[in-house]
């Protein structure tokens, strides 16, 4: 696989550094450890600040979520890998404005690990700090064992409600609420049809036949629940959304939140064609679609596939969903195209 | 080369639809041709309209550039071919406010004959239209012929400006005058590390070997200027700035804009590498960076590569680049992380 870097081992550097002097309006790079980015201009007294964070090659997740109305600080770990403790606990005291810290990040064993280590560390320091685990891939557990799912492009619901609530200075006890509530009512499933290669091996993260693809990805190409011939958009689309469909309780009359995400090489072309037969069955199923969502969000490096999310609203989640809010790349604003 | 659709004859039939279905606060399919995006709740009377469009496979290019103080009307042709004149037309006459329409687009040959022939059958209905063709690729032609030279993704930078001076109800020959100084000062150098795949035939649109790179892509494939083993990031970035900067009259002290495009597959990692080198190169050289953009504009389906484009600012063009614009897939918004 070919690729733009210079040294394997400095992508990640370097794509912080790049990332930084391109959107300095947006975001800083922290000075001890060089692996946090908080919002310029960062702490809002009183507001509770949104920590987040994960492995990198998921761009524009999660440094992409830096923005008012969304995350105030994340820290970057190397590619599929989670971030130690100390940038957490440095992106932590950045954005800390003396309503407490809610460290919401996507639910992976590193992650847990590194994230609860830091919310420990700043315990010490008297920063209150609470976490939610986003578990949105229905393909990474049963139903029966949520907190054993892992969470993926759903996530993106979650931190918009999350921070919605933030930006609209609710305690942190409410936006943890909020965000339980969130992460309770979305779901997504994926589908891969090529791999990801890592910038240091140049190995796939697994092999598909010409012909195959693969239903419940995992993001770092964990294995999913079943391979099989690759059928048309209306057909794959079709098994994505029912898998959906049958985990969460969504019936007619219900409104939802949805979002395609390319998981990095497939066109938005292909995307728009899968959004389509999406809509299509919604509307069938007698579900009003509120607010729709197409384009990357979380990717895994140049992997091919994309993955659906469906989040059930109700006034509260729709509300938050509408919140203005923005990222160097997501912006939203209430009644924006009128 | 894997692809979710159905039909590939319907690709881009279902892609609009999908386009629509997802954004119906941005943009609405008009009816009688079923190829032409314009803005939802459209016409704003005394307004310059602004109607571009070209081949499908450019995605978020073009009918992603519809939205305030951008354009307001958008014809889709087929897979890299033009619109013929009726969808056009069909735009010119929905986003006419009085004021005159101005055709912009990029300079294909297909392009031109088209919007030529709807701007005639315009003139027909008494709506006035100018024409401005985006020429901002260096490889394409040499310094001398610039009306020969191809439009890529230099011309998000016209169309911003373009829209900007619309947005503000400038008559047509101000919108025209600002349109063509915009396009006289952006150039813009790609770089293919891998081929597209036509939804119709599934072939690759160009072969290039396992180390290979070619500089100066088309966008759909046309020959670059030149191929050689691909080297790192630094090397290649530098040869796209380099290739940019010799053709266009910047210096220490001058600003600019500047955007690192994704052709499809490369992954954001690797764009913001590239932009890292850039930043740094501008620096070196004195050259101030007023407002950057990393991201995919134009794409060509899956192809690897990226390119460099750089746009010299003087006041006007820097306020028109600043002006308010918000798109399905792009907003921006003065001092918007203040």
């Amino acid at each position: 696989m070919k690729m733009l870097i210079n040294e394997p081992n400095q992508v990640v550097d370097e794509m912080l550094e790049g990332y930084a002097a391109a959107f300095p309006r947006h975001v800083t790079i922290l000075p001890q450890n060089k692996r946090s980015l908080v919002r310029a201009g960062a702490m809002r007294p009183g507001k509770v600040g949104i920590v987040t964070g994960g492995g990198s090659g998921h761009e524009p997740a999660f440094m992409g979520l830096i923005g008012k109305g969304m995350a105030d600080g994340v820290a970057v770990g190397n590619v599929f890998a989670s971030p130690p403790p100390d940038p957490i606990l440095e992106a932590t005291r950045a954005v800390h404005g003396g309503a407490g810290i809610l460290y919401l990040y996507t639910n992976y064993a590193g992650d847990c690990m590194n994230f609860d280590m830091a919310a420990e560390l700043a315990g010490l320091e008297n920063i209150r700090v609470a976490t939610v685990r986003v578990t949105d891939d229905v393909a990474s557990a049963p139903k029966e064992q949520p907190d054993k799912r892992r969470g993926i492009a759903g996530s993106f619901f979650v931190y918009k409600a999350a921070g919605a609530a933030a930006d609209q200075y609710l305690p942190l006890e409410e936006v943890v609420r909020v965000a339980e509530k969130a992460k309770d009512s979305v779901r997504t499933m994926g589908v891969a049809l090529s791999p990801c290669y890592m910038p240091q091996t140049g190995q796939p993260s697994f092999v598909l036949d010409e012909d195959e693809m693969e239903i419940g990805l995992g993001i770092h190409g964990e294995p999913g629940v079943r391979r099989g011939k690759l059928g048309t958009a209306d057909e794959v689309s079709a098994i994505l959304f029912q898998s959906v469909l049958d985990d969460m309780p969504l019936q007619a009359g219900d409104r939802a939140a949805v979002l395609v995400n390319g998981m990095g090489a497939t066109p938005l072309m292909q995307l728009f064609i899968v959004y389509r037969n999406i809509a299509g069955l919604l509307e069938s199923q007698g579900i009003q679609v509120h607010q729709s969502f197409v384009g990357e969000y979380v990717t895994s490096l140049e992997m091919g596939g994309c993955s659906v999310s469906i989040m059930k609203l109700d006034d509260e989640l729709a509300g938050l969903i509408d919140h203005p809010a923005e990222t160097a790349f997501f912006a939203h604003r209430q009644g924006d195209a009128s």
